[in-house]
């Protein structure tokens, strides 16, 4: 379970334990999912294991799952509770699609290292990455339709186009310096909240849970993807690059405005508003001066505290929305995963 | 019906024009499939409409529909008849899929000009082309999920993946001068084949056709794709620049070797094949007087005749398929069409 193992309860363990035993099931899934007939091909669709995800949307998947479907009162809890192949099938047309969007990202990103100069290789692994991407949407959708659930199929069509839309926003919004709040969360809400929604809907779906009780899974999915975005937006500014793995600032880096920049601009005075856009648009590759000159600025405003405070209020409602679900491991270990997701450091 | 209405016997007109009005309702379902209701991303996708495929597949799917339902013996051929809704969704996934891989072939076949030295705004649009493809990719599978039927559902994503294999193992074998004629093949099969098989084969289920059947037509279409790429290859080395629309031998340039190229350089000498590679490897870019060379060697092996011969048994091949299927305008109007793969001049 990756970093979503810290901090959990002891009387948790089992339930942990079954989640992870489930992604392993997962793992076995993507795998065979992927596979190839032609080795060349097959050779390339290995490369796809560099991408490896967080295992977030099926660890969800699964727990929403076991959660719409606890035993009943009274009853011993089992020690490993049942997942379905069904809940494992779920569980990896999600990781894969989240995948495919790596992919995809890598190939929108790089595409600003490339502007100062590129070699050929690197330009080959684009062209590679662009079709292992398309093999991998492909095969998300080949696996869901093996499912016997059109309801499924629809549903993550659905959100396939959800998520490209995003995208497609963001990308509109690029270099976009006044970019408005309501914007920043259309574009996080169908970019990163529509998929974690969906793996949680439908996991609670194949556990047999009606309309009404796959909606609320889904919302605490949605509250908690936005969450999960904007803390990876703080990350991104003031993370410990070590603990997080990637360069920070890439955002910035990118065109794209987080929810700290916007806040910052939205409520600055037109003074200070004016010495910030010039520090973003000259600044922008400097460097270490510049990080902390950033995050200065940003405290100022207190926009640093208002993104955490929102991200907070986010995991409070999705905890909320699961008030009405009977308790269960599953469901709190989803509450400890929920306040993971404001916690986590990378 | 664009080019394919061109030299269709006078009896045939009725069941074109039929064709041709089903064909107005795909282009419908097409651009309300993929609406968005965030206006700047619908502004984006209206981009895609730049990419305006030739409806073969459309076209394909409609008639072997109709082709695998025909009026009973004796009865008087109606001047319209019916295509269903279902059909026209399988029409419009299939085009979807198809300029799916038309837009992301764009920023792989980019790659190479990018080498030369690009604009931001070229890059810019390669990010939205990417995202693009994605979106036309969800957006297909979202409306073939809205058919009730998990089994189109399960081709359509088996079609997306052998697609993508085709792809890669074409990557695969880019720069590749020893490439063979079994490799090309399962290239063109997977690449090209696939898509224009099972919109073929859909059609005919849709119409209630059996397993058997439906295979049947699924083969006539795979004989058929295949066909259309090699006049495609040998378009872009031999063709009229003005009626092909595009620059000429593209393919070379993007190192993909085709059929001519390679049959010629199987059956040369060693010395005329040590002189094809040299003059391949040196004058990609040097225009008129490569190509007229080039042409002149593959002549001189009878690799030109050969690839048009090879297309042409194919289209036989897909005719004998037809056979046993009852007579009627839908099914003469496809053997014209198979004719016309071979035919055409763009």
């Amino acid at each position: 379970m990756s970093e979503y193992a810290l901090a959990i309860p002891p009387e948790l363990l089992p339930i942990q334990e079954s989640v992870a035993l489930a992604l392993a099931r997962v793992e076995k899934t993507f795998e065979s999912a992927l596979r190839s007939d032609l080795p060349a091909v097959q050779r390339l669709i290995q490369h796809v294991e560099t991408y490896r995800g967080k295992m977030l949307r099926p660890a969800l998947a699964i727990l929403c799952g076991m959660a719409s479907r606890p035993s009943h009162p009274g009853a011993p809890t089992p020690r490993h509770p049942d997942v379905s192949d069904s809940h494992i099938t779920i569980a990896a047309v999600c990781e894969m699609i989240h995948m495919a969007t790596l992919v995809h990202d890598d190939v929108l990103d790089e595409a600003d290292i490339r502007r100062k100069g590129a070699t050929v290789n690197r330009l080959r692994g684009n062209e590679a990455a662009v079709i292992l991407g398309d093999y991998l949407f492909s095969s998300a959708y080949h696996l869901c339709a093996t499912l016997d659930s059109l309801t499924a199929a629809r549903l993550i069509g659905q959100t396939g186009m959800s998520l490209c839309a995003g995208e497609l926003l963001q990308l509109h919004h690029r270099e976009d310096l006044s970019i408005d709040q309501p914007t920043y969360f259309e574009i996080v809400r169908r970019k990163t909240g529509s998929l974690i929604a969906i793996a949680c809907d439908l996991g609670a779906r194949q556990s047999g849970a009606g309309e009404q009780t796959a909606t609320r899974f889904g919302d605490f999915g949605m509250a908690l993807g936005v969450a999960f975005q904007i803390q990876d937006d703080l990350l991104d500014l003031t993370g410990n690059q070590t603990l997080v793995g990637k360069p920070l600032l890439k955002d910035l880096e990118l065109g794209k405005l987080t929810l700290p920049v916007i806040h910052h601009l939205e409520t600055s005075s037109p003074h200070q508003r004016g010495r910030t856009l010039e520090l973003l648009s000259g600044g922008r590759a400097s460097g270490a001066a510049f990080a902390r000159e950033l995050r200065g600025v940003l405290a100022s405003t207190g926009s640093l505290d208002f993104a955490a405070a929102k991200a907070r209020d986010l995991v409070a409602q999705a905890k909320n929305l699961l008030a009405p679900i009977v308790d269960s491991p599953a469901k709190r270990l989803l509450l400890v995963m929920a306040d993971q997701v404001v916690a986590r450091a990378f």
